[in-house]
């Protein structure tokens, strides 16, 4: 072997060559011309990718980082957030309320099921006086997307806030902060944004930072407008993460010339093939079949191929990393994650390490079908 | 102008190529065998960098982040806090207890004074119930370097936990955590330790960790346990700062290969080499004129001559990135940073800069003292 790594998780994800080499560049002072430039160039851009005219604000922490920014800024001990939890990262976002004495409330799913708006406009009439309602719009442990415009239409309806969790989204999946009336989105730099972690973000609406300034819930390292008086003079309240902001603003840049419609399309080009492929191996989807599953792609392994084994094998024989399941579905299940810098040989390189593995165990499965029907299903890709 | 820049802040600090090449490589996956070793080969060497072999528990954030989490692990609203104040650092440490409901009282110095163990014995007895004490090792912002052996010995007696801030010490200055009975000490990654910065590190005691398990301020991010709990097993309960890590065990090599003693020698004698370079061009020290002085050096601009002025120009002129002063001071006080990647040569390229813009503004210096002088002063440094 010759020790190749492929990284396909659903983050952290691979990191482009050139952006790599931005976050290896002499490390700037943050509180000096070079960094200001970067740092409002970078925040520009991540308005850009969001697609709002709202501030942003650039954390140096993981995309829980951001999460908890938007419990202690928006709310008051005792005050009421509803969580439409459907899998591991809603979860986190009800555990991290709870902790900071929030009333939580839950619309909550069987992981893999995908979140329905009439649910929970019925879950918001119930409950009553919800004043924040958390969206997660890619549930990276499932593979489920929401259809987070439908879902915020019946948060704002009811007036509640509106948070989105768009950590695994953010780049590869349609966001529209703006027309879609997102009060916070928060997001992390390690997912489709093609940049190391280290960074994440949070995007604050007009009625959010009106919120924000009423609540009492204590913070200091994450309060938002600590962060925003100095990021607008282009730095930061506390020393930032000068080479993982220098690496994201150059995968922004390459994000934006490729366009963030067409980086959509070739995600949903990319989950469609891998989706296919999988299929064209007789393997049973636990993600939805469905095409805004775009970020990752659950999958069941056959009666008696322990999902465990397989991901270990593909590590240690391939390179591949792969993601395995939380809790009990981890003996039957693993993800592809297929964001960020990606294109379809990654998805047909992943299916023929899967099969060839599957048919050494005696799966039923014609060699290089699964790479056929991808390359099929990646419709409308220029390289293929 | 060749473009070159040279940074001499006191954080963050040049970094070494091969550490900046090795926070370059492909990221790898946090939940997998690379990782893992990664992780853990670091922690053990922050141990002996921190000469502790209590648990080093290391989070992504600014070394702010690490302040919080000691903050909301260790106390409950209400419980007494002490913080030995002389400084930027020490206010913040002030302003982030209080903003979690802590009592929070100061033994308040000027800026510029060095914390005397007298002092907090009598604060400490006059104040009664403190809880914890707060200690700032190196206040950046003054260049002060406190006593921390003698004051945590005081702090220790009054049966009060011991917090010390050693952000931009670490690495630089001699730090006994467990000779010293220091129960945390927070760190950066990106002062003395020669990394990037977004890594925050704290280490804990025994008696840390069971007052943290008592304590009741509401915390998810930097929450203690659950950090244990997960790098126990080589991971982190969030995504952490992947490439970072991978930096900062390269820089832990070089520092480990140097020896942590020979590196505070050679930071003692960079500060010494610094201040006797400035006094021979006849200017006034801010900081203490002692050897323990050996993170930055904090120099007195001539009358007439605006320190603000002065750091613009060394940067548009030069290249060369020193740090201002806050407040009130800012006209009159700039900071050279030396600590980290630096040698002599560095200290004589200040100097030599600095001199040279005084010299044009009329002052009566002889060209070339200040590089004589600083290398004169640079005793038992191999290279000189």
């Amino acid at each position: 072997m010759a020790g190749k790594r492929y990284l396909m998780a659903p983050g952290p994800t691979p990191v482009p060559p050139e952006v790599l080499a931005a976050g290896a560049a002499p490390v700037i002072h943050h509180r000096g011309p070079d960094f200001r430039e970067l740092m409002l160039r970078t925040l520009a851009r991540l308005q850009q990718v969001c697609r709002t005219e709202n501030e942003v604000l650039l954390f140096t922490a993981s995309g829980s980082g951001a999460f908890e920014s938007a419990i202690v800024n928006l709310l008051s001990p005792g005050e009421r957030v509803l969580v439409v939890t459907a899998g591991a990262f809603g979860e986190r976002w009800c555990a991290l309320a709870a902790a900071y004495g929030a009333d939580v409330h839950e619309l909550r799913y069987s992981w893999g099921e995908t979140p329905q708006p009439e649910d929970l406009r019925a879950r918001l009439e119930e409950t009553g006086g919800v004043e924040v309602v958390v969206v997660v719009h890619s549930e990276t442990s499932t593979g489920v997307v929401a259809d987070v415009e439908a879902l915020a239409r019946v948060g704002r309806d009811a007036g509640a806030l509106v948070v989105v969790d768009a950590v695994s989204s953010l780049g590869a999946v349609p966001l529209e902060t703006d027309a879609w009336g997102l009060d916070v989105v928060v997001a992390g730099s390690q997912k489709a944004l093609m940049t190391p972690p280290g960074l994440s973000l949070t995007t604050i609406s007009d009625a959010a930072w009106a919120r924000s300034s009423r609540s009492t819930m204590p913070r200091y390292y994450f309060d938002w407008e600590r962060m925003r008086r100095a990021l607008e003079s282009g730095s930061t309240p506390f020393t930032p993460a000068v080479t993982v902001v220098a690496a994201l603003d150059a995968a922004l840049g390459l994000l934006l010339e490729e366009g963030v419609d067409a980086a959509f399309a070739r995600h949903a080009s990319l989950g469609r093939a891998c989706r296919e492929g999988a299929k064209a191996m007789g393997l049973e989807l636990f993600s939805p079949d469905e095409e805004r599953s775009a970020v990752v792609t659950a999958i069941l392994t056959p009666d008696g191929v322990d999902a465990r084994e397989l991901v270990l094998e593909l590590r240690d024989r391939f390179g591949i990393t792969v993601a395995g399941a939380h809790g009990e579905l981890g003996s039957r299940m693993f993800r592809i994650g297929h964001i960020g810098y990606y294109d379809v040989l990654d998805i047909t390189t992943a299916l023929t390490a899967v099969e060839t593995l599957l048919v050494e165990r005696g799966a039923p499965i014609e060699r290089g079908v699964a790479s056929a029907r991808a390359l099929e299903a990646y419709r409308g890709a220029e390289r293929v």
